[in-house]
């Protein structure tokens, strides 16, 4: 004998989620069925709740509840300065750091040829129309620093016209608090050519 | 800016299951929300369809959609013999050995008292009167190789009266296929006192 159906079923559904094989997945279902029942409801309601009420804002394509998200709706912000990225979580991540005042472009995904996933399914028409319309002047291409990022960044600067007078990726190198000792090899080779004068010291 | 509210209310619900911590519930529900919806419909569907049709067997306590569970319903097994596990998940494994014709009683937990599990929560006294019912001459005490394991089945052991024969837990040794070099000291020290003639070399 195995596991009731519905058990099956629910342990199945759960493989859906990044990162989740079948132990992971059965060890979730046991879970909840045995200890949080309630926390299974929520998450069951949350789950729909969460499809019917978000979609995307339609000027930055980032995860929103109303047609323009809350940062598009912000009149107060420079609209000279566009952020390009991958995902509404580094969105939330640049927004966090505060050091950033324009708008921004989510592309929810990069170019991946080899998946099918060409320039119309991350938006890049809506992004060009978008920097033509706020008059950007300068594009921070802020995709991961993997190669695939890389090369979406490249794609979406070789298509923008030349009202837009810089295009820049923002820095790659050692991160702050970071030992020396067990930064990876890519990452130490872009932090030492990109190294830059000691303040005071050299300048 | 943050998150919208419904997408923090996803990811928090995320947040109850095992395992799963703020940053990985993020992932999950902006990968269902970006990628699957599909997929997140149909988690939500099967969570409640779950919580809705999967209760208790009312003989053994697995998770069953009937009142007994196929195994229970089962006439061709043993009566004698009942093997008493933690959860479902330890029955399925059993029953998938093949090498079981008894019952189970599935005890969903073991004994804890710092989180205030004591024996009603997890059955004891409607395991003693399956005991009881069933005529039960040999008891197996498959709870887990842990202390709260191994304290269960003492526990459970002295309230059980003299009808029971025999009461036994399953070996503990070396896994099969299993090297020796990779295996932990508690178990190869358990491997070692339990030691056996090889057969055909010393009986
Ligand atoms: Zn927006
Ligand atoms: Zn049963």
């Amino acid at each position: 004998m195995s596991l009731s159906p519905r058990l099956e079923a629910l342990i199945d559904a759960f493989c859906c989620l990044p990162g989740v094989g079948r132990k992971s997945a059965q060890r979730m279902a046991f879970h909840l069925l045995e200890r949080d029942r309630d926390g299974a409801a929520h998450l069951s309601a949350m789950l729909g709740d969460a499809l019917e009420h978000i979609g995307r804002c339609e000027l930055c394509q980032t995860f929103s509840e109303t047609d323009r998200c809350p940062v598009c709706q912000d009149h107060t912000r420079n609209p000279e300065l566009l952020c390009v990225v991958e995902s509404p979580a580094d969105l939330v991540a640049i927004e966090q750091s505060g050091d950033f005042s324009g708008y921004y472009f989510v592309l929810l995904g990069h170019l991946s040829p080899i998946d099918g996933i060409g320039p119309e399914d991350i938006g890049v028409d809506r992004l060009l129309e978008q920097i033509r319309q706020r008059g950007v002047r300068e594009l921070i291409m802020a995709t991961n620093a993997t190669v695939e990022g890389d090369a979406t960044a490249h794609y979406i600067a070789d298509r923008v016209d030349e009202s837009v007078v810089t295009i820049t990726r923002p820095a790659q190198g050692l991160p702050v608090g970071g030992e020396l000792g067990v930064v990876d090899g890519g990452t130490l080779s872009h932090a030492l050519r990109g190294r830059r004068p000691l303040t005071g010291q050299f300048e």
